[in-house]
């Protein structure tokens, strides 16, 4: 076989990258000059891009179509919305380019980020644990009946992928009722799917939504001001996906109007949100600031991803996360 | 069979009252002229008491033992601390007084609160949720990388009754490796049992270690400097049984020292702290105010409960949840 050249970009410690080098060898690796800042930001286009072929990070998009080389591009995120145009879908259809993404590695800590802001949510924990000194507290009693349970509540999720698989077996104790709103059907799906004449009606009746979409040509501003009206008074919307799926202006005025109880974000649009943006100054409107991936040794894992991927790309069988597939 | 008469002290919604009066009928209900303020207060001496044959709620243990009739005591509360006397267990023993809880009421909630504290802990939602402005930190990407996870982890449960059997049931799709302490073993835990011999060997490697310890005798500051001293560094402690369990001060100092990273409590001795107590100022303790065990329509649970087990009480049958069994 041919010795391999691998473009890497990923913002990796170096013990990530010697163990990378060591386990592709003898195929060769290749660093960028500057590795990527985030999986959000976008990085110059490197000449050891140009000749490679194979991608793994978050290398440039223009990059990728001049690389003539390249066969597969493996991103080290689960959001792809930086390639997601239709001259790229074109152009990497036209030349059979393998695109990849990193969501097995995100499904868990983000499933298990969703499940803290349901927990917390349910709990309380925003306004209970501000009752450090509960001397201050005299409605203590109205706090303890206004925790609630999981047990047997009715969850929405939005998108079904990676994340959301995870997500039915964490919820699988709680006895709750699972839905999920997809737009093609496989049949093999754990739960019941919704479609999308369906959604208003599913949206009126679950007490948990769950944004899972990426950000995609189809999935701006999906969450409308016709679809949080939509939704059952007093539910609560959380957001592992992506910010730009949801119309900010109207999940504020959802919020503000007491039609929802909560929203729970990881993500915004854009990161951050700038000073005095409705959503900082929104009453039960929970921020964190794009952690929901974050997991001890996270390059290590994108690297064994990849590597997992490598080994099958080798023996030219089909490679997981595929995108666009 | 004769009329039974049911005192109760419950501080209870109208609803509950009238279908507990009906549900119990042709056996008389006997309020009491005040309710019990809150599961920890206690509380005078009901006239109604002295003469029933069977008391739900939280009456005053000497009215208890002065209620010549009595033959059944259902306690509304998880807790049994304020009956836990040599002289009131001596008593109800030679009167054969039944006496039971209301754990299975309580198991649901306190195990949805500690998996919220247990997930707030490893998605660092204090930290993370302060961070509503994320341009005010500049260092995200510590907290996302500070991020961890509960999937593989090791968890330590001091105590195994209602209350760890439900975190079993939750904990089950995290693939967790747990064990459990427990004085007496019965040999179908579906976890690890350690004796009290092999419990600072368990302390040293548990990720997690979660205080479930009633108020008893044999209780009183269990979780000792000794055996915050055993903890395995980092670790984080729980504690949704009682605050009297714990050695607070060496609590507070294990926190002060870095020895463990975090402590959640939902119970502390005295409940609320006064101002100005060690635990209140020492960083990473979180605090919520006994709100574990709080859930939508509380008094109508535990009158379901009562009821259940008064039906079996009614047939000559074992209760549930009986204390010192």
């Amino acid at each position: 076989m041919n010795q391999l050249k691998i473009f890497c970009d990923l913002a990796a410690n170096e013990d990530s990258i010697s163990f990378l080098r060591q386990s592709i060898a003898p195929h060769q690796l290749v660093l960028a000059a500057k590795p990527a800042k985030s999986v959000l930001s976008k990085s110059e286009v490197d000449p050891g891009l140009l000749t490679a072929d194979i991608a793994f990070g978050q290398p440039d998009a223009a990059g990728v179509l001049a690389a003539k080389q390249l066969r597969w591009l493996q991103l080290s995120s689960a959001g792809y919305a930086r390639y997601d145009t239709p001259e790229f879908r074109q152009a990497a259809v036209a030349r059979k380019l393998i695109v990849t993404n990193s969501s097995s590695v995100y499904a868990e800590p983000c499933a298990e980020h969703v499940l803290a802001f349901m927990l917390a949510q349910s709990r309380k924990l925003p306004e209970t644990l501000k009752a450090e000194d509960p001397h201050e507290i005299p409605n203590w009693l109205r706090l303890r009946q206004a925790s609630t349970l999981l047990l047997g509540q009715k969850v929405l999720m939005l998108g079904y992928g990676a994340i959301a698989r995870r997500m039915v077996e964490l919820l699988q104790p709680f006895k709750m009722q699972i839905s999920a709103f997809r737009r093609k059907r496989n049949g093999d799906e754990p739960v019941e799917i919704v479609s999308i004449e369906g959604l208003l009606k599913a949206l009126a009746e679950a007490d948990h939504v769950i944004d899972i979409l990426p950000d995609s040509l189809e999935t701006k501003k999906f969450m409308s001001a016709e679809k949080f009206a939509a939704m059952k008074p007093g539910a609560v919307f959380y957001n592992i996906g992506r910010g730009a799926t949801v119309d900010q202006e109207a999940l504020a005025a959802a919020l503000r109007s007491g039609r929802i109880a909560a929203a729970w974000l990881d993500v915004t649009d854009p990161e951050p949100l700038p000073h005095g943006h409705v959503l900082l100054n929104t009453p039960n409107c929970f921020i964190t600031p794009h952690t929901g991936g974050g997991h001890p040794n996270e390059s290590r894992t994108l690297v064994q991803h990849f590597l997992n991927n490598f080994s099958l790309f080798l023996k030219n069988l089909p490679l997981h996360d595929r995108v666009w597939t």
